[in-house]
């Protein structure tokens, strides 16, 4: 039931309406393996990081089964740093800073005790990283889901086309889903992105909530209405976490249990936001998220005779 | 079973990105009954039109079980006009022109055959006619359903207060939730207004679904994914109709039962975008009802079991 997830790992700055943090740990496969980790183990974590991040974080990521062969310390370096500043909406940020360090030489090297995961989730990253890490793997992972942005269509649209030749499901927000087809309309844009690649397309829509398409088929899973977004850093990430987490757990690739999978990852980016960075989804229990889940059917379930 | 419709009738002219029409029938209460009539009959329909309102019209709506001894014709004068040009994403749109004519003068009176009615939907208006049809009746219906926008909350706050007292269920979309609420989160938001006087909130997101509220509890309904939404105008009112008609037609106004009645209210929304005015929901069967519900059923129908 292993999971590689490929991503950052790196300090963020960020400031909301609600406060600001001048320092915390952040990443895309941070947030990623703390999401998983309630879910399956191990998480085979691929990544890199300067020599400034913290040993305690690297110990509780341990401590949750996350596995870190595949993370490249370099001395005298430091870890990729983001900052950004969220507008009252929470759905749009300003970046302020981004300071690649350690990851302009980033060159990820799959370890041998990884080779036969099932799992693969490509977190937010360049596209021709991701592209690497699928070809070092020598069996084809059940699965191969790939997180992405606007960045990336925007400076390396070739490498991520090929990606999407490469991989099962595809993660993106909806402008960035318009922006990739050309396409207003989510359902023409789905069509068109399909054809590009992957069977699956997970368009997420923040407070929205996000569709999953497949083929003619379509599944839309909430957002759990919240009284506060603290802070919506890494919430696509958790997302991602969860659903590669659940689809690992229960080993179904199915369209059916992609749609539970969606729900898992939509409750996991709901707990994310409730606090700065990554904090939530580490204190987060089974309990609270089994309660949490009971919330979204509660949301959505309702009873139909026909007319 | 009997359901009182309040609101206008109408012509309009529409300008969207898929086309232009100059004048078509419309008006609140036309949406609202082509709607619940799918539903349930009788529908009692109180409004005002001028002469040049098409006979042929009123002669459709009858064979539908909508009644009209409510409906005021006004000789020698006009039906209020309204034009209105959709921007790209359809979600906001420029009103162009509003030609109240006899709706300037409007007083609506309650006939004395649609006294004992059940069910009132206070479809959108001016609020102080709204209160004006609460209180001309002599028993209080079951349920009381209350349409309104951002227009009335900035030009007559107060009667709008009023009539929040006097209803249970408040029709409303998201950022006229914010703008009586002032508050941007949906759910501090929903709070606020229900203390204002309806036990059950009923916020719109367009594209984005529908949320109910009550007490501590919500609901989300999604929208239907659609490739081409055509003509947004009466959506709205259309939602209302399917609502107001599914609580009437199952006489259960528990929290449970609206759920549905959203759903229902969603499907109807659904097709009333797919052409020009009201033309779909005249066109629309049974059956393709009944179609629709299943799909709202597929699309957010999943199976869940705890961590």
């Amino acid at each position: 039931m292993s999971v590689i997830a490929l991503g950052t790992m790196a300090f963020d700055a960020i400031e909301t309406p609600f406060g600001k943090i001048d320092k915390i740990v952040g990443g895309s496969a941070t947030y990623v393996a703390y999401a998983a980790s309630h879910l399956v183990k191990p998480i085979l974590q691929i990544s890199i990081v300067g020599e400034d991040f913290p040993k305690e974080e690297m110990e509780e990521l341990k401590k949750r089964g996350v596995q870190l062969d595949g993370v490249e310390i370099v001395a005298g370096k430091k870890s990729f740093f983001w900052s950004g500043k969220y507008h009252l909406d929470m759905n749009t940020r300003d970046t302020l800073v981004t300071d690649l360090n350690v990851l302009a030489d980033f060159d990820p090297v799959v370890p041998e005790s990884y080779q036969g995961a099932e799992f693969l989730m490509l977190g937010n990253l360049m596209p021709g990283l991701q592209i690497s890490v699928i070809n070092q793997l020598r069996k084809r992972p059940k699965l191969i889901v790939l997180d992405t942005m606007n960045f990336w269509m925007e400076t390396t649209l070739d490498d991520l086309k090929k990606a999407l030749t490469l991989i099962d499901v595809l993660l993106i927000n909806d402008s960035e889903a318009r922006f990739l087809s050309g396409e207003f309309s989510l359902v023409k844009a789905a069509k068109i992105i399909m054809e590009m690649g992957p069977k699956y397309l997970i368009i997420k829509k923040g407070e929205h909530g996000a569709l999953l398409f497949h083929e003619n088929h379509v599944f839309f899973a909430p957002a759990l209405p919240l009284e506060d977004v603290f802070d919506p850093t890494g919430a696509g990430d958790a997302f991602a976490g969860g659903f590669i987490g659940h689809i690992a757990r229960t080993k179904d690739i199915s369209f059916d249990n992609m749609k539970t999978g969606i729900i898992v990852g939509s409750a996991m980016a709901s707990f994310c936001v409730e606090k700065f960075g990554p904090q939530r989804l580490k204190e987060i229990t089974k309990q609270e998220i089994d309660v949490r889940l009971a919330e979204f059917v509660q949301l959505v379930n309702f009873d139909i005779d026909l007319v």
